[in-house]
């Protein structure tokens, strides 16, 4: 980005290096090979550039690419981006001819276009990462809905629910988060290609074209716009800082889970990790590491948002570091969701000591007062009075709702009288999971259908997903297949 | 929120103070009252309240309802958040039928119920302010697209462009931020009543049926998903931070072009500030406020990133603080976006200031350089360096690109022969910025081609804005509908 | 801060509204009073304003100062902020001698000054709060140093510890924000008067008795940094943030440890809240207010930082919200320190739980090791890996190291022969605790020395806070004094 | 960290790279090196591990330190961190001596030791780093005292100052910031090791001695907390993000000032770039890299805040990314500060520019206004009302202050009645710069004051830092000097 005819002096080494992006953008060699081959097939056609010369051009791109491919292109440092790499590489071997490769475009331009090819890449390897999770948890739903554990509030034991219930409220979060990456996809496939530094070009050039060759799905049409706004970024950034709120809140109840106290699950011993000094223990290690990738993911996201603000219009070098940003947010997320999906995978799922955690408490207490509504026609101001007292007086006593005699006794001195029949029937957690058939309610029969709902849904998106994948490669067959006609 | 009978101790006065949370729940009154009417006429219909206990609650919540919007209620400090203050109301007025309101339902999906309904008319509220935002800068735009100024890379002279280009690129800015909020209020509106607690009910409720009564497009289906997840709370920050770090920007520049120094604009008057020491000046106070509302949108969106990290599933109390947050945000970005549109119509373009600011420069040097391209047949590499050098001599003799004998000789030194008019016209910077013909280029023709599809795209965000509003006034007369049955 | 004879426009209603600071300055009333009072002593002093003039505006500041103090000086709206409301009532006390009353000074002094004003105020009464917090909890350290827990790393049973340790190691942390605190109070307690606009000014003013008047231990020089710069705003919220991250972390462990599952506390009645459905629960909900609460400190700073980003030197308005985050996050701050003292004064600890988790489990297996490596000179990865190979078999047969005869029998095979007294003394948590005698270890003498220790710190730094009041007291006594001389 | 004896699964791929500490940790390996050595020292003292084998362990130790100092160590990647490299380095060179190097502590204690170690460097090279920026400044202060430039707030002219008096204000900023980092200190460099896992040791270790031979000025005491904690790293985190809060305000009005439009400076070439595609640019990317870099340390520290919010008592591998963060917010620092060193010596200061954007306006209307309060002795509110009248009067006629006779009239008008030549001296730029004598002021004679006052406060903190830096170094080569006894 630095070419200094007018300048005498001398770039100091300190600020070349905080100068240089090469850092930042090495991962977009792909993107930038794909996108000068398109470019000058188009330079090409419009009678910009002699056909003899992009023939030269695009036989030095094809030995490029095949170096890099093999992993033999060495970057060079003093170069500092990529692009200049890939310039210096073609003139290099296509002589005179590889000049006119820049022509109609400018370093702002073409930035912002390979970020935004390799940035639609990721989002779509993250949306197949979350499907994949999504079934997983689907699975555990269908499996599990009849698996009855406490349902908690402020961490305490509110009301029973369902094992396959908790996995399908992950599912739809995790539905949700699919959502939203696909949705601002088609704000990040449009092609700033011809947006040049910052007003469009007088050459001849087709924007469309290029557009269409790189597999774009539209145009960033207002040049200035094109090369001044990252507000797509910071939307990619959102999500990812929004998903792994998710992510952290799943970590956090399985790394509370399996704890001691608890022992509602056991981890995988592939997710976890010993001590260098307590041999007796089994951490969570790989959870813990998924919980804090959130401040990750929200660093990265406050730093773009500060990095915009109040900057003018037009390419500001404060802009560098976003991709940067970028990559590190979706290398964390995507190892987060792959080695959640893991986790889920193999953790063990303590049935028993869910359900005795259920039985031995007072999680039955809605269902109890529900009831005095419905059957004696109390209103449920005052049967939640009563049931509060009630609770209160079993805990006195050191019983719970297991004590059914002691249950009916306290009732009685408050004026109701039920069955022991009954009373063993309304506090029976399986009985009360059962009951909550309210859309969406914890019972197996809900549990499944929405399961089944959610997995219909997952098709549609995963049948969205690959007809972006395939745009994508259909567009670099044409472009390979024109490169071949004219070289 | 605090129902206490098993408990012994009384709460401290500095606790409930900080429980207290009527100070971010107090707007939602008018929503909380619709919420009931729904909820009511349901549980009537479905047979769980009686129809004559149905009618006192009904006819308690008219007197409210007529109350509240006659400014006349007054919310109780000590019932803590608006819903008890509501409830309470209503078993004043309608006695023990008053204790039945609160049947097959919770707190926890009463109130994420009214932050969706009051979010999804802030979002509706936003998106009508930014049409409005748009149009004016569209109108900006074809208005100004033949007024030649200087375009920025840098803050330094790049190219000229129009001042149409410019307002147009602001205004495929904001669109993009219609596009984002709109795309999230499909998961906004979206039903959580009948969630209850965390798991649904055994009542036999009918949620379809209040979501429509409440204007909701669909519902949150799995119950703990329901009371738990935030993340169209996040989605709504997110997408406000977005479009505040674009309003920066634009006040960034709008500040810098009020300069003395730069001069190519006027602030009105209406939106400027004195001094109170030094009389002669006229401060841009309120475009800096819009800057600086960037700062909150941002710090609100990492409060609420914060607040859910880490958190298990089913309502903790933690999550209190975001609806704050969301109508801070909204009410600063509001204030923003109007106050913007305000400036941007009443602010004087100081056109001949930005001409010559032009003319006077060396913006027109690509256009030279392409022109050596073009039309010498020249690399674009050897012509970006022969335009360099040029420039770099007319700046030691004090000259510029007015000078074109100067200009002419010191080409020709370069072996460059080019007749005197043909280089005027190349240096003209109105022929210049005409010339950049391509797609979204800034030539006037492209600028007004770009405004008037816009404008067309901006119709349809516009019918669809009036679609959700209409939406949701007709379930409101609905519901009216219905409690005039009842009561 | 809007005085507009050379404007000819109105500005417009919302814009007001925007502009209006006196939502987050009217706190400052009193500090605002007590400048008016010195600078205009100063002032008398000086010459620059005769006696005759001094006396009225300061009767005119007598009477404004007993009305807000009463509560009956009502802000108009109209004026903006709480500056021009003081000296709009001074000039209609006072008549013509009020218009000098703003001599030889700016609001941008003026603001600062009262800012710091309030600030160093806020920092001392923080101060104040984690002292005594931290009292709180060397009472509970001393208290309960030989009280047997289970020590956690990753939430995993790692060795055992005393609860006296345990709340020694938060001491310890709150008393490092104490010293960040008073650290910050130099670079706080500092007078921007006299500074004026921007640059000083030419009227024969005395920086330094002012200085003296307000209380002040030092000047803020270079007038344009004075008025400029925020990092001490900055560093503030920056303390109040860390801070939360202590309380936060604090305030999820006693979140956990009083679910159902851990049982190690009771939380007090008075900081509990029940559920409007479920009538058995006992929620922590000001823990997790607490805990949330880093949520509002951390986007409190963000908003801040975001802020001052990049504006230049000199007054900008994007400053005016700094104030206002200040207020904020000392409330929640001085609030959660405040409950938090409340919470542990009044929790009930499970000794017999902490103690049985420790015995049932394996805490002790460090321990083993360590005697393997003293008593049977193994090196100490053997020894780990000796007792890792334990702990596996004792699992996989049900056992723990209560079984003392199996982990012999298994320690044998290994080669190890310990007699069955060795052993249980070894495994014995009591014991292990007490062996812990490393400086700052477990032990309950080493926790023992370190509360004491820490409480001869608090008093040092007690002793500073109130230095640091009477100053600011006795201030304030001179100003009265000087201002009964003249008046 | 990792250490597996208990588990029989195989720890998957992408865990693994995920668990993998080596990127964040491998800058840490000299201090690992010698904190090994004066643990070892103090192992074999306290007779816990005999001399030959500490011998061997110390030898083994020194042919890595050889190694690594070479550049010829290459650390393992499936040995996941710094640690366990030179664990296993001195294992295979030791033999069955290397074993016992781990006794007596943990990797808890371990990392944060090397972690603060390597901190307070940090600390202290930036502290140097800022005294030069600081003398750089009042270099130029004192230079450029009598250099008039126009002083503004929001942007805008609004009194006259001096250059010097501009240097001098971001001088007292970065003063504070040194101050701020040194005030940090003692809390950084207090010695952790000894703490073990989390609870001490009952090895007879004494802590005290490594530390001292570590360098450390205290004892980290509670072992819990020592192992726990990072309120440490997260102030210096929020030392370095408000530094670059000052750092981008200060690059803000370097690239401002370079636009053709302010030309009050000119960039130095060897820190400013060109454009790929306007010959004529020349870009202050390095003043906008530093901009941006505030973005970068906000962003770093929102991410450790983050990741510490709620998170227990005890090591959670939460906190893995903390010294990632450290290491890169320290490096974009130091970056920046040598940068803005640099470009601060090479800046061209346009003087005439600057003084004729001072005598063309209105900058001197607050003197005026303050003399007719001072010789005319009319109410300050007065006199600002007339100035301003006079200053619209004169925009209104094209005139400004260089226009004498007409602003004589217009006063005169007023009924103020002032000769040409008191006229002439009034609104003379360098007059009214000289008349600033207040404390702090614009005036030369004060510029030179604080600057000279403010050099003598740097030579105490630079003494400071050399004290510092000498314990350090004189503790390594105690260390040193007590391994050749060994050895």
């Amino acid at each position: 980005m630095v070419l200094r005819d007018r300048f005498k002096g001398k770039i100091s080494a300190g600020a070349m290096e905080f100068l240089n992006s090469l850092r930042v953008d090495r991962e977009m060699i792909m993107e930038d090979i794909w996108l000068n081959q398109a470019h000058v097939i188009m330079l090409e056609r419009q009678g910009i550039v002699p056909r003899e010369d992009a023939a030269k051009i695009l036989s030095a791109l094809d030995d490029l690419k095949a170096e890099a491919m093999a992993g033999g292109f060495q970057l060079k440092e003093e170069l500092e981006d990529v692009h200049m790499n890939v310039e210096s590489y073609v003139t290099e071997k296509a002589g005179q001819a590889g000049g006119k490769m820049h022509t109609a475009r400018s370093r702002n331009d073409q930035v912002v276009t390979d970020v935004r090819m390799k940035l639609r890449g990721e989002i779509l390897e993250t949306v197949g990462l979350l499907i994949t999770l999504d079934r997983t948890l689907l699975k555990l739903a269908e499996k599990s809905k009849s698996t009855v554990m406490p349902g908690y509030t402020h961490l305490q034991h509110a009301q029973p629910i369902t094992l396959g219930f908790w996995a399908s409220s992950y599912a739809e979060m995790f539905f949700r988060d699919i959502e939203r990456m696909l949705g601002s996809y088609s704000r990040v496939n449009s092609s700033p290609l011809g947006a040049c530094a910052l007003s469009g070009t007088s050459f001849p050039i087709d924007r469309k074209f290029t557009a269409r060759l790189l597999g774009f799905d539209s145009l960033q049409e207002n040049a200035l716009d094109a090369v001044s706004s990252r507000d797509f970024i910071l939307e990619s950034l959102s999500s990812l800082a929004i998903l792994t709120s998710n992510l952290s809140r799943l970590s956090e109840e399985l790394v509370l889970w399996s704890t001691e106290e608890f022992s509602l699950i056991e981890m995988p011993d592939e997710f976890s990790a010993g001590s260098s000094i307590m041999p007796q223990k089994k951490n969570p290690d790989l959870a813990e590491l998924i919980r804090g990738s959130a401040g990750r993911t929200y660093g990265n996201l406050v730093q773009a948002l500060t990095a915009v603000k109040g900057i003018t219009s037009g390419y500001n070098r404060d802009l560098q570091e976003d991709r940067a940003l970028l990559w590190d947010s979706f290398r964390v997320v995507n190892s987060s969701v792959e080695i959640m999906n893991g986790i889920l995978a193999g953790v063990k799922w303590n049935d028993k000591r869910m359900f005795a955690l259920v039985e031995d408490g007072f999680s039955c207490a809605t269902e109890l007062a529900n009831s005095l509504v419905m059957k004696e026609g109390m209103p449920f101001r005052k049967a939640h009075s009563v049931t509060g007292k009630l609770v209160k007086s079993l805990i006195k006593e050191g019983k719970n709702f297991k004590d059914i005699s002691d249950v009916r006794k306290l009732l009685k001195k408050e004026g109701i009288e039920l069955s022991e029949k009954d009373l063993r029937n309304l506090l029976d957690p399986s009985k009360a999971v059962s009951a909550s058939r309210s859309i969406g309610g914890t019972s197996p029969a809900e549990v499944g259908r929405v399961a089944k709902s959610l997995k219909k849904e997952l098709l549609v998106k995963e049948k969205s997903l690959k007809g972006k994948r395939k745009g994508i490669e259909d567009a670099g067959k044409e472009t390979e297949k024109l490169v071949r006609e004219i070289v």
